[in-house]
């Protein structure tokens, strides 16, 4: 199937994906009296005297607005705000799809910090949340973080943590059948963006042993003086025994390796040189850093990509439904580091023991409950 | 019936109006990676090399926002952004129903006119037009102004050139009963604000022979040193013969009333001093300037108001959605003077010579075919 022929007929025929929908009947004078004016001035009168009734008067806390500069989108690049709407667009479907969750595609125009942050701020009193969208590190960074210090609602760049999650529930599926523990883990990450950092702080925070995160030219370490401020803050926290050289270099002897980078940079070599019963996830899309037969042949023993062609699909869609869905019912001012957790705990365990191989470490897109089990393990967490 | 308590309920139990909605199905894989990546790369891709093909690939072309600061909201004052979401969500409601139009409200924090402008640029890639809301005067005039300045989609301030729309077809009407020209009136205008300055604007626009805008005070005079801006712009098209005085002396000998300010303040005499066959519009919400009952009794010939309880309900859902659609449909640049001109003779032309009457002067909310009358002179207009 020509998903790209497929989709730009879908986008032809239906312009778009999203359209908004009453849920009130508006047949008669008394209908539009009570819908709208005279009637309306009550709840906002309501609103008026207690903020907190706007939870109870209005969609606020099914609400998400997805925000993007369209700095960058999917493999496309910055390709700015317009050219990013059928993205958005589409993760507004997923939100009403996956946890019937009202999303709103904000593709901005700007791609200032300053001024991202003041937008997504003043339009923040319709929303119960705010899915931060292909936004290009490391700006991505600065914006969640001067965001979620003006709003009271969850600040959420899903590249990154949204990712994370999924990779981490991976992971821990993964261990169990490899019957390694996280604390002896060597991870080799590749790609120091969003995702990338995302990543290494979500391993380390469940306690990963070491994890090495390589750009394009290796492994960031702390004691480099070519890095950037945002990859010095990984290099800080991350590759303890200052590896060097090539991403070649610093596969030897890893447990785990995880791609967010770019097409083909992984050899069967290097996947031949990592320890026994490596962990391979070749993320980039659409094409893997390494092809998922290869890496098996190559000794992989667990292989998941991005793909939905083959098993193990890492595949965002499985995080960030739940947990806003969670978010919004514990009605969370922020998604903290211990949601996420729960929320890879949770995704993890949707898979049980007898369920669990190597084909099968995380449930598919379809696999029913998923949004729901996540929902919970977060609303709880936030709760504690 | 008790429309707040009735409001209140329904806000309550169905969590404010409008919901977003798929329009396309996503229950398998093959859907997933049509709607959303691989697939959803092409259209991105297309959008960027052109960007017209924004309105072929997204529902541009029928979107609209609903962006209020909520500083003048109905009879309620400046309740601010939150408080407003109500409303907003109201008029999203009104769009959809009457019009088809996906309307998203857009409730801002900020009353600032630069940072509202600075915002709803920058968010305005995913829409096809902006609808202004409930700002109060005069900075909604300047934030209008400014914004369509950046944007080549239409920005209309509803509360100025819808009512002004709604009351110029009032007037057409009415002075097919009463037999009166244009040329010859001298309209009094009671409301100094967004409404009453649009209202004077365009009735003059129609070859309005006089027309006295009042404020609380008084007639705006040009040779008044009492006037801001804002109301000093008014004063230098109005008012001919600089009446002074009261709204009292203005309204001797007028023939036609228009009232967009507050309750009670006409009295029988003041109706009784007007020229024969007057047409009388007390406009304020919930309760007009005079009652109808007793602008009859006093001599008016024509009366209308914004009430749904008594004939002739001036009401701007009349205007805004066929408005609206007729501009997307034309993907019209701005809403021009002959744009609303236009809506407004085809609104008065909805109701044949057989059925005009006193009591029947403007078509009901509910009348088949208003939008899309409207909407059809609208894009005529804007193409000429």
């Amino acid at each position: 199937m020509d998903y790209y022929k497929e989709s730009l007929k879908m986008h032809e025929e239906y312009r778009g994906k999203m359209e908004v929908a009453s849920k009130v009947p508006v047949k008669n004078k008394d209908d539009l009296s009570t819908a709208y004016t005279p009637g309306v001035a009550e709840p906002c009168r309501k609103i008026n005297e207690n903020p907190e009734d706007v939870y109870k008067y209005t969609n606020k806390s099914n609400t998400v607005a997805v925000i993007s500069d369209g700095s960058a989108v999917l493999g496309l690049g910055n390709i700015g705000g317009l050219a990013s709407i059928p993205v958005m667009d589409g993760k507004s479907l997923l939100f009403k799809e996956f946890a019937g969750i009202d999303a709103i595609p904000i593709c901005l125009e700007t791609q200032d910090v300053e001024e991202i942050v003041m937008i997504a701020k003043n339009i923040a009193p319709t929303l119960g949340g705010i899915n931060l969208e292909d936004i290009a590190a490391p700006r991505c960074f600065e914006i969640e973080r001067k965001l979620q210090e003006q709003v009271d609602i969850p600040v959420f760049h899903d590249d990154q943590h949204g990712t994370a999650v999924v990779v981490t529930a991976a992971i821990f599926n993964s261990l169990k059948i490899v019957g390694k523990k996280m604390e002896d883990l060597k991870v080799v990450i590749s790609g120091a963006g969003a995702a990338g950092a995302a990543i290494a702080k979500m391993l380390l925070s469940v306690g990963a042993g070491d994890v090495i995160v390589c750009d394009r030219i290796g492994p960031l370490a702390k004691n480099d003086d070519r890095l950037t401020p945002a990859k010095e803050e990984i290099a800080r926290i991350t590759n303890h025994n200052l590896v060097n050289g090539t991403l070649a270099d610093a596969l030897e002897g890893a447990d785990v390796f995880i791609g967010v980078s770019a097409p083909r940079i992984v050899t069967e070599e290097m996947v031949a040189s990592m320890a026994d019963d490596a962990i391979v996830l070749p993320m980039s899309n659409p094409e893997p850093e390494i092809m998922p037969d290869l890496a098996k042949k190559a000794g992989a023993r667990v292989v998941g990509t991005g793909r939905s062609d083959f098993p193990n699909q890492i595949n965002n869609v499985l995080a960030f439904p739940g947990i806003f869905k969670g978010a919004l019912a514990a009605r969370a001012k922020r998604i903290t580091e211990d949601m996420k957790i729960a929320a890879a705990r949770a995704l993890a365990d949707i898979i049980n023991e007898e369920e669990l191989c190597e084909e099968y470490i995380i449930p598919s897109a379809f696999h029913p409950g998923v949004a729901d089990a996540i929902a919970e393990a977060v609303a709880a967490a936030w709760k504690e």
